[in-house]
């Protein structure tokens, strides 16, 4: 490839690897009164790395790459990536990018006194603009009079509504019957956790000894403690965890630990050879997270799993888990209960937090709800997926950060990384036959080989779908899913699903 | 001024900043792994810094700004400063850039390779390299005919060598009798520290006190671990200091701090108006060391202060200082005694280790001294003006990082910072009259407040020397400094000096 096509594509990667520094250092260790100064450089970053993605003469080299011969494989997916990133970027006028920050900025004001006031109605002007623009955005990119994919798109480029929504309602037909039965039985997990303490340097040692196992490189990244866990950092040889350590619930950290790990196993995983270009990437949000809930619910939530750690973990915390036995721990570990927060929801109703969000994106972006309703038919879904009803719009429809500051079509991508992730590990079962015996003994790296090999290394060689389709041999479904739900949630409650 | 001038001034103020924050987390958070990926990223910075100050569109604007009617005082000075920048970085043509920066890496690693061997011989081309292309740089640069002022004005803008030798050079003759007679009394103070260890955590804490009294803001800045401390950041409200803990010896980790938060007090003191312009930095590096010398040296190894801490780091290490009484640890911690390290030496001593690099760094440049006899020239001055002589080279010529990636014209600053802070503390005494009885209760923010006024919230409104004019009513003077030593050593040592 051209030397100055490839310097460019380096440069960029190294202005992502820097906002990425910049970023995670905002969170974990920024002094409190440099917020106002760390912000305006990152914005400095950002507004070069848009110079130089617009930047004309880059079109240009892409453009004559894109037909030049002799290119390999590789390269070609590297000029077509980085193509298509700057042709959306070139579609949205600059006094647009201005009037989207503007708003983010304003939208996340009011939506922090929203919450303090519990009122949808503070946050609601400011919603509406951001709404305004985003579809501004979207015609902008350009849809085929689905506004939602233009959107979409950015998160997880391939995907449209038109592949996502008969896949995301039949998953959620199967589900609110399937809560149903499970909360039928009456049966409840023995509170184990309640009134005791858990050492945190105990805890925070706990999910070290879990990332060394899971195969978390801690010489090429870190772990760190921040409020909302993330998973940052500059360069595949540069990850950087964080987790969150509660005092009072051992689960925060571990579950946390494990889920950024495996978004950090992705991270690392990528190939040398693709360091430092636009292939480096996941190549979707939706594949990135379906790494992140493998570890956390496949891997983590499992009887194996357990069967080798719990041991250890009643050794790091002998007094405030006597009494409990692995049985108690895993029954709470792996509760039904549908809930009003979606950060704190399970397996299985997870993905009904989603379908109100999706649905409700879709209906604001084809201008087929009205904003005042917006509360309204947020709660009338939940009490129809999930039998709950806010009492509150902070406890509702302004629980999440995402459309604070007008970020729509990122939803379904947890969704996206549910279902991958259920079809991954059944084909990993599949060729890697003791993999519950090895999970037995607390030996996760085959597993972490067999994920590298199929998945990390490739980054964003292929869209995320067609890569699922070379490991699974199939694209989206829920059948592996919902099977991983029945077998699961069947033997654990007692009852046919 | 110009509103576009304005924002390429705080962008550049901004790449700075994160240039400061990818250097900090390489000698702080970085994992192993990452060194190449981020020698990477900062070069990439490094270069769009770079172009943004040589961009002819910023040459324009501040010739017109120049010249231009209405700019305020600090206006004029911003666009002074940066011109003046900008016309050096613009005379160096960019393949020398290339050359000097590959002859850097080179002379780096031929240097450690060097300090292994212990022979200045292994390191001697890759400096000869360095050295030459030094000189073209210098040429570059351009000069009245010594070369060494192209490159001294890089560090110590304003400052010439015609005016800085006689200075040295009459130090240089007044400290050699001086450091005879104090050796010459044969008194040595009890060796206090000697095997007797001193809880990390403790000295962590303790140096954190010392911070938060002296007046460093740690809403605004914070202290980590690193091998060689240093001052960085990003802005005046995120200064980061670093400091090294050594059980063996609290001093080490008690002095750097001390010092850092001297170079940090300056950071955090820019006025807020300058805060993203080109006057948020200190005139020169001698004036920026000024500030860490005066709190190390005038108050942190003086009387005053140590009357209030000892019995505080008394009851930090109760069983370490146990039989050890205030005036040990003084005669400790002001022991002259001429050594083979720069770093390790006191401040009597420490200018003539200055004085060895600065005589050498003259002749080279003025290619008066070839590369074969470096080290007997050192070595020939080390027993003339201190009385020891190197056993070999890594304990004499190739102590110092400095040459190793071509940094002449720096040392002279060490220099200037003593003397500047002697003549600083003098005028400080007299203001603040009740200045010892304050540290004598371990109040130091009269005299933060003091430096803060006249020094650090200027920044680089005024060169260091005029700075000093405005503050002292003198520029540049040994007789401060020299009295300093004749009273504090004259009473230890009690000889007449």
């Amino acid at each position: 490839m051209d030397t100055w096509l490839l310097s460019r594509m380096q440069e960029l990667k190294d202005l992502q690897g820097l906002i990425g520094l910049a970023t995670w250092d905002q969170e974990t260790y920024l002094p409190s009164k440099a917020g106002p100064a760390r912000a305006q450089q990152l914005s400095t970053l950002q507004g070069l790395h848009h110079e130089r993605l617009v930047d004309p003469r880059l079109g240009e080299a892409l453009s004559k790459a894109s037909t030049a011969p002799g290119l390999t494989e590789d390269e070609q997916a590297m000029v077509a990536v980085l193509q298509r990133e700057r042709e959306r970027e070139v579609r949205v006028p600059a006094a647009l990018v201005r009037a989207l920050a503007e708003a983010q900025s304003h939208g996340l004001h009011a939506w922090r006194e929203a919450r303090k006031e519990r009122r949808f109605a503070r946050f609601q002007p400011a919603l509406q603009r951001l709404l305004s623009l985003r579809r501004e955005q979207a015609d902008a990119y350009g849809h085929d009079g689905e506004r939602y994919d233009a959107l979409l798109e950015g998160y997880e480029p391939g995907m449209r509504v038109s592949r996502l929504t008969p896949v995301l309602t039949a998953l959620r037909e199967q589900l609110v019957p399937m809560v149903g039965k499970l909360t039928g039985t009456g049966k409840r997990p023995r509170p184990v956790f309640d009134g005791r303490r858990f050492d945190k340097d105990a805890q925070w040692r706990f999910t070290l000894k879990l990332l060394e196992d899971i195969g978390f490189d801690l010489e090429a990244g870190r772990q760190d403690l921040s409020i909302h866990p993330f998973t940052g950092g500059t360069h595949a040889l540069d990850v950087r965890l964080t987790t969150h350590v509660d005092e009072s619930n051992p689960l925060s950290a571990i579950f946390s630990t494990i889920h950024e790990a495996g978004h950090g196993l992705f991270e690392q995983g990528f190939a040398p050879e693709l360091h430092r270009t636009p292939l480096a990437a996941s190549p979707s949000m939706g594949l990135h997270e379906s790494q992140s809930r493998l570890w956390e619910n496949q891997v983590g939530r499992g009887w194996p799993f357990w069967e080798h750690y719990f041991p250890l973990l009643r050794d790091s915390f002998p007094e405030a888990l006597k009494g409990v036995d692995l049985e108690d721990f895993l029954a709470v570990v792996n509760e039904v209960r549908p809930s009003l927060i979606r950060t704190e929801s399970d397996e299985v109703t997870y993905n009904l937090h989603i379908a109100v969000r999706y649905e409700l994106e879709l209906l604001l972006l084809r201008d087929a709800l009205p904003l005042d309703d917006v509360p309204a038919a947020w709660n009338e879904r939940m009490e129809r997926y999930l039998g709950v009803t806010p009492p509150d719009d902070t406890q509702g429809v302004l629980q999440d950060i995402h459309w604070a500051w007008g970020e729509l079509g990122y939803f379904p991508t947890y969704s996206l990384g549910n279902l991958y992730a259920a079809s991954l590990y059944r084909v990993a079962g599949r060729e890697l036959p003791d993999l519950d015996a090895q999970l037995r003994q607390g030996k996760m790296l085959s597993l972490r080989d067999w994920l590298r090999e199929r998945v990390h290394r490739h980054g964003f060689r292929l869209p995320a779908e067609e890569r699922m389709r070379v490991v699974t041999g199939q694209g989206l479904t829920d059948a592996d899913f919902l099977a991983h739900l029945h077998t699961k949630y069947g033997a654990l409650y007692g009852v046919t699903l």
